[in-house]
């Protein structure tokens, strides 16, 4: 089968490098060929929204999938509703995208299926957003309701006085304000869900980030106390939205409660620890998800802790001298605070995993 | 670093695979673009003993490797004498080409590291062979001394009636007689070593062979009882050849001791399980190796075994329902005798590893 991934960034990189194995050939649409996904696949230069390199990329594939949710939900559902591709065939679909894109309706989704999350308030002015905080109370956090990742279009709210200058910094953008959970841990729970409706379950992740930027994921036990839970809220999503991929769920967790953050549509870098750390990785059961393949076993692979490797990449022979840790670069030009690839670190005990660990983030 | 690959194979397709995470890129010379390499690498096109074809391939990259002994010498050799690319940056060594693409001059160098072999006359005419039978005696089987592979370029004789129409069919090439040796396993043994002479070395394989093509490999417990001696052995090849990269070394295994039968100075396939088995595969330890990095961990992960896909390739989604099994399809047109895929599995105990074996050889 022929998939066509929109979007050429590591993720689809790394569905492509899954996909080879298994007979299943990606293609992306990215702005341009320079993109990490583009070192193996070919890609359809275009903008994620432009419905003739859209149309022509579900031509050309078996079926349509995305990396990441900031797209055009709206040019996805006009392509939908022409059926210019059969039923089906885009995974997720686009129900999943537009909850996941707008933090408001995926906060409303979250009600709706009875799964705590932050209080929250919409704003779309200076007035609204005084007024939610006399509700929402401080410290909260101003959220745009589109296009944030990695920490971006999020401001923290601490004073009252802060207010106006905050607001201008998101450019009067519709927003929602949050109460900032004091949280024991945050969380994410990666779930994955066939045609045929079958569901597995990765180990939940415990995720710490820097600057707003993931930048350590460990892998709890599978007897993690919070895993029936997570699953629990995870399977009502993936089965309200009849959902098919990989799809993650963070959570914070807060006295053994477990308060939905947001819902990523797709395979996510808390589980990029499954290529070496699962016995199949998110990345393949994604593709055999959407091609309507058995999904393979989850299992976790003894104690496995993922780091990002964020602006700059440590000498390579350097992070090799480490025992059994595992370096996927991305092929990016090194940026301030741009993800240029990861390291998965494998041990048969926590004591060794920690040790190499310590010994990567020395170099690092 | 950008490494030239002699072969676009399954062999190098599998290497590029492994280069891309560590950002390390393959570029093949084969004398077609659609080859398995070729759908995840750059490819010249053009006949492996094209000297200028493999000048570009030298000047384009920063070490050349290959995945096949049968490729010629002379043209290597030449280039290398001439200074065409810096001293060492051929590995495997064209001495380690030179010895195992020549069954006499193997046998030759096992006998002169003292490891034992089978018994062995060289043959150059009828004449020869009817007089060697009497010294090596029946069975016996008549090998051309070189470019045999995959069973080609053998015939077994049992009978002295047989001599000259078994002559007859290796159409008069250079040969080898050696007695059929009556063994209680066969086994493989693949070390490696890196520029800095560091050595490593996977568990030892036990190999099935069908119609003389490799079935099965079933990876031994890390305390088989031949490990040390077959390492040692091992050690020798690599150390006497002052080798860098993957070499594998099959062994019959008769009452306890080893008989070496024949030398891979390349990735194997009886390796093909360390993608998911190990904790580094023979593929990035082979980049590793030669590009002077750090060898990574060859620890074995559970238990393991890998099937050949040979002639046929079974219904993807049949074999992808057995739980833990890992498909890897090469993108070959299929043909009788050809190997197409493989497929690793992967369990906790041999108990659970012999019920997917089971399953899968039903399906195949």
């Amino acid at each position: 089968m022929h998939i066509g991934v929109i979007g050429g960034g590591q993720l689809a990189q790394m569905m492509a490098l899954a996909g080879y194995p298994l007979g299943l050939k990606v293609t992306c649409l990215e702005p341009t060929v320079a993109c990490s996904a583009g070192l193996v696949t070919d890609v359809i230069v275009g903008e994620y929204d432009d419905i003739r390199q859209l149309k022509q990329l579900a031509d050309q594939t078996d079926v349509l999938t995305y990396e990441f949710e900031n797209i055009s939900y709206e040019t996805l559902a006009q392509l939908d509703r022409q059926h210019q591709f059969t039923p089906k065939r885009l995974y997720p679909t686009t129900a999943a995208l537009r909850i996941s894109q707008d933090r408001l309706q995926e906060k409303q989704f979250f009600e709706a299926l009875q799964i705590p999350t932050t209080r929250y308030l919409p704003i779309d002015s200076l007035l609204d957003l005084q007024a939610a905080i006399t509700q929402i109370g401080l410290p909260a956090i101003l959220k745009t309701r589109r296009f944030g990742y990695d920490g971006k279009g999020q401001q923290p709210l601490t004073s009252p006085e802060d207010l106006s200058a905050v607001w201008a910094t998101l450019e009067n953008q519709a927003c929602l304000l949050e109460n900032k959970v004091s949280f024991d841990r945050e969380i994410s729970c990666i779930g994955v869900r066939n045609i045929q409706g079958e569901i597995r379950f990765y180990a939940l992740t415990e995720n710490q980030h820097k600057s707003g930027i993931l930048h350590l994921s460990r892998v709890t036990a599978q007897q993690d106390p919070m895993t029936a839970l997570a699953q629990t809220y995870v399977t009502r999503i993936l089965t309200q939205l009849d959902y098919v991929g990989v799809l993650t769920v963070e959570f914070f967790e807060q006295a053994g409660q477990l308060i939905a953050n947001e819902i990523a549509p797709r395979v996510h870098n808390s589980g990029h620890w499954t290529i070496e750390g699962a016995d199949t990785s998110q990345f393949e059961n994604h593709l055999r998800a959407i091609c309507g393949l058995p999904l393979g076993a989850t299992e976790t692979r003894g104690q496995v802790a993922m780091l990002n490797l964020v602006g700059e990449i440590p000498p390579l022979e350097k992070m090799l001298s480490i025992p059994n840790i595992h370096v996927h670069l991305y092929g990016k030009t090194p940026r301030a605070r741009r993800k240029l690839g990861h390291v998965t670190i494998c041990a048969a005990s926590q004591e060794m995993l920690n040790q190499r660990l310590t010994a990567l983030l020395k170099i690092i």
